[in-house]
Order: structure tokens, then C-alpha cells, then sequence
């Protein structure tokens, strides 16, 4: 394993310190805890927005956090969920009496221990709900989730729903934007090569010289098919269509995020939205915005995700607010 | 090799063309050229600042183009000088009468191509002036550079002189300001494993399984020695010493850039920064900004390269300035 790291099991403390540090002027660490948090947390009147999970996704997320995004993001240790405590100081640290918002992305353990942690501050007073995001078309069921995993399109759930929380909206109303975006965003990703986990020393799976996984998920979980390496083109298809599927995206306008996995050059990404905003246009289907780049990766996995969202009004307003966070400024 | 590529030969003009169509609503490709421009370039009454080079590197040069940063980056293959015609496209798509900058990376081939453009523009009557990045302590003299090559640095060079030009200052002033900022920018860089050029097929170099190499370039040139795989603390503390020892930063305020080559995740770079705000508070140096990411890569490499940039106040006013250059967004 050939990684920049001081010692396999401080990665998380040591980037968590490094990122502090580094964005002192806009979060804050909660101190004795994996909490990342806006500055100003908690923020009177507004409702708090938590994510988190795993860590080995960066920027998410804490790159997430920041005015019009995120409050805060509980980390776990690589690839591994919060536990029900970290997720509850993340809460704690958030609620300014308006309630807190957690966004979940749909796998088994963090589905548990952020359910728990809700439990928990509801028992000390504090209103939380939870929307759980599951936007990868690949497969259902998979290694660490029970129906569809939540995957890239949880970042416009993160945009969308920390710009109508800044507007002053109620928790239900949040709960109700973050509700929408799920319902109408999917994701679909492939990989070339593992990542290895720090911690395991060893790459997660393995893939032939010319094979490429179409659906992977962002732990390196089984997708649809191994199959050999096609062109930009013929990939960028198969998930395309598999998405387009999913939900009726006729005469749409949609949000588009090609996400590099951690190792893909940008140049590949851009060769992948050539062809992504092509086969939208031959389907009448209008692009809003585009994002390319690395916003939720799996270390260093090569591959690349899409997501679609559908927009309407509401959504293109929020996801055009003002965002603050380090990784997606606006 | 195994990309997410149509064809070798292609890279460019797809990803270019993917480029344009993401970003469409701030950036245009000027037709027939490999230039990437604002939107609303030429742009009344500014200096227009003109960067670029191989492709290869991004976000640089393109996802550095915008209101704030540079009007104009003139792309070339991958790692290889754009020729002295599309520089010239790019000086006649920026210059609004005010005169243009060209900021040229310090390698042989850019440095011989963006001169022969000033020279052709200034046949057709437009003023240019240039500014050569040299900020790479690593080495003297190296595969296809004269002197000290340039590398991520640059990034600095661009969000200040295109502070200063928004301002609506002459060349010269804009001239000085990127000559202040070159002055005072010192970098360094390692690799722990090659990229793969397309055309190629196969990687520029080899390190055993176990080694790094300290001071590469972004070509993957070679740098000072190759050494056994060391902690994150022991590569940053060589790679932090060496640009300290070149100029004195005692007292001063800077600003950090931790940028990967490509395929290094975002978690090691925390890291990296963690002991590099570490050593620059033992010097008594204040860290005035920090940016971790990737902003000059090169292609798939692993690796980082750290800069520092020694500020004063009308460094830190257009460091602190409007950019909506996609890459570097404040």
C-alpha cells in the first residue's frame, strides 16, 4: 500500500485535525467528537442539516458544510458509519430549537446509528427527522443496504435542502424539499480500479487488466456486470440509459453531476459529459446546470458516477442559492 | 491502459467540447481554436489575461477562466505547448485595447510559443506583456525547462493579477502585481506513482513498489531523489524545509495551496496540510488561507506538491477578491 499517511489507524483524526485547520474560518470541530460544523452552529432560527457517514468520500462530507448547505457532518472511520453518539453531538451542536434534519444515504449501519441518535435527542427534547437517500439505479439490495444505495445525487439533497433550510422554512418543510429531490434524482456509477482501504491494507476487489464493474457502488460494492473496458461513449450510455429508465425524464430540465470516483483525470469526466449532454439533448431533455469533478469519491477508486435531477421551480431557485461550503461554492 | 477515453487522439477536442458544454453559461470556446475564453471576453476597458499550456493539468488552465481570474486559457495536447497560433487566437479573443498578460509556465516550449504570439499580436498592434512562473524549488534546469520549472503556484499568479485587472489597472500595474506574486511563490512536489499519457498508452516513469520521488515535475520530470516510502509528516517536513530555505518567510503571512497530482485522495491531503500548518506555526509563519485540492494536476499521477505564497496587503485584497473561475470560486 502506497499512501501519504503517518500511521493507518489516525487517518481520520489527522484529516479531520488537517481540515480544521485548514477551513478554520468557516467550520468548527466539536471538540472530543467526529463532528465538522458550520462556524456559527447552531444558528438561531434555522433548522439544522446533519449528514455524514463513512469517511474515504471526500469532499463529503464535510466539504458540505457551510451556509446554504450543511450545519454538520458526523465522520466516521473509513467506509464506516458514525456511531449513534458522534451522530448525536452532530445534532446537539446543530438544533437551535427549530429541529434538525438528518440526510441519511441508504446503507444498513449508518441507516441504524443515525436512526439511534434520533432516538436519542428526541428523548432529550430535541425534534429530529430523517430522509434517507437511495438514488443509485444499479441494483437493489447490495453489500451493506437493503433496497437502492444512496450514492453522488445525495449532494444536490445536501444543496437543495440547505438552501430552503436558509430561507427560514419549517422542519417539515425541509423535510419535504429533501423528499422531493430524492424522489426525482438517480445515479448510476462504474469502476476501473479499487481503492484500498488504509486500514486493510489491500485493494477492496479486484478487476482484470481490460475489465471494467458497470454500477459499482462507493464501497466497492458488487454492481451489474463486469464487463471489458468499452469506450467513453458506450459506458456513459449504459448508465445513462439505465437512468433515464428509472423515472419519466421527458421534456425535463435537469440538474447533471458526473462525479470522478478519486482517480479519474477531469479530462475523462469532461469526455464523459460530452456524451451525457448529447444523448440529453437528442432526448429533448434540457440541461440547467452541470458539475463535473470529485464530490463524492471512494479514495482512490477510478471510475465516475452520473446523477440526474429533475427540476422544477422550486428546486432551481434553491439550487441556485448562495452556498458557502468549501466544496460547493455558489 | 485503462481509460475512460473514444479515442487517443480526441482527448483534447472532446474534452474541451465537454468542458464548453458544462460551463456554458460562463466560459465560450473561441470556434476553430483550442481557446477557452469568459463568456463576455473581450471585456471593455480591462487588461486581458491570457494563461494555458498542455492539457493534462486540469482544472488548469480552463477551470481557472472567469470574472476575477483569467479571460482567456489557449490549451494544448496533452503535456505539450499550444502552438504560437492558438495563443494568438487567445490575445485577440481577450484584448479589448487595454493590452493583454500572458502568464506563461516556465517550460522551453511554452516559454518559446506564447513569446512568438506577443510578437505576432504586437505586429497587429496589440500590447502584451508576459510573466514567467517559476515557483518549483525543486530543481535548476530539468527535462524541458530552463531554470526553475512552474507548477502549482500558478494558480496564485492568476487569482492576483486577475484581482488587480478586474480592479481596472493598466498592464504594467497588472505586470507588477503578477511579478510580486512570482516573487514571493515557492513550491515543491513528490510522486508516488506516474500517470499514463494517452498517445502513450504507457506510464511516463516507474517507481518501485516501495519509493517516492521527491521534486517531480508535473510532466514527470525528474527531481531531486528517489527515497523509500516515508510518513506524511517526513515527505511534507522535506518538501516544507526546502521552500522555506528559499527566500525568508520569518514573520510573514501566507497563503497554503496543498494540491494533488490527480489520483491522491482528498483525506491524505488534509493530512499533508495538518503538518504543514504544524511546522509553519513553529516558524512563527501565520497562515493567512489555505486551498487543499487539486489544482494543477497531472493526469492520474499520485502525488502533491505544496506552495506557499508570502503575502502582503494588496496580495491578501486580490487573493480576497471575486473570482467565478469554476475551479476557484470565492
Amino acid at each position: 500500500m502506497k499512501k501519504v499517511l503517518n500511521s493507518t489507524d489516525q487517518v481520520v483524526e489527522e484529516m479531520l485535525d488537517g481540515f480544521v485547520t485548514a477551513h478554520a474560518d468557516s467550520v468548527k470541530r466539536i471538540p472530543d467528537t467526529t463532528v465538522i460544523a458550520r462556524k456559527d452552529a447552531p444558528v438561531s432560527g434555522k433548522v439544522g442539516l446533519v449528514s455524514g457517514g463513512g469517511s474515504g468520500h471526500e469532499p463529503a462530507h464535510g466539504g458540505y458544510v457551510g451556509k446554504g448547505m450543511l450545519d454538520a457532518a458526523v465522520v466516521g472511520e473509513v467506509f464506516t458509519s458514525p456511531t449513534p453518539d458522534q451522530v448525536l453531538e452532530g445534532i446537539k451542536a446543530t438544533d437551535s430549537g427549530s429541529g434538525v434534519l438528518l440526510i441519511i444515504k441508504n446503507y444498513t449501519g449508518d441507516v441504524m446509528n443515525f436512526d439511534m441518535a434520533a432516538e436519542l435527542a428526541e428523548a432529550e427534547g430535541i425534534t429530529v427527522e430523517k430522509v434517507i437517500v437511495n438514488d443509485d439505479v444499479a441494483v437493489e439490495d447490495s453489500t451493506f443496504t437493503t433496497g437502492r444505495r444512496g450514492i453522488a445525487g445525495t449532494v444536490f439533497v445536501h444543496k437543495i435542502a440547505g438552501a430552503i433550510a436558509e430561507s427560514g422554512a419549517s422542519l417539515a418543510e425541509v423535510k419535504a424539499a429533501a423528499e422531493k429531490v430524492i424522489k426525482n434524482v438517480r445515479s448510476m456509477g462504474v469502476a476501473l480500479e479499487s481503492c484500498t482501504v488504509p486500514a486493510a491494507g489491500k485493494p477492496s476487489f479486484t478487476l482484470k487488466e481490460d475489465e471494467v464493474e458497470i454500477g459499482i457502488g462507493i464501497h466497492g460494492e458488487p454492481g451489474i456486470e463486469r464487463v471489458p473496458l468499452q469506450s467513453a461513449n458506450e459506458i456513459t450510455s449504459t448508465l445513462v440509459a439505465k437512468i433515464l429508465a428509472d423515472i419519466d425524464y421527458t421534456n425535463s430540465e435537469v440538474a447533471v453531476l458526473v462525479n470522478g470516483m478519486g482517480a479519474t483525470p477531469e479530462m475523462e469526466l469532461f469526455i464523459v459529459h460530452r456524451q451525457v449532454a448529447k444523448m440529453l439533448g437528442e432526448k429533448g431533455i434540457n440541461i440547467y446546470k452541470t458539475w463535473v469533478g470529485e464530490y463524492m469519491t471512494s479514495l482512490e477508486m477510478t471510475g465516475f458516477s452520473i446523477s440526474l435531477l429533475k427540476l422544477d421551480d422550486q428546486l432551481k431557485e434553491a439550487l441556485d442559492g448562495q452556498s458557502d461550503a468549501i466544496a460547493f461554492r455558489l
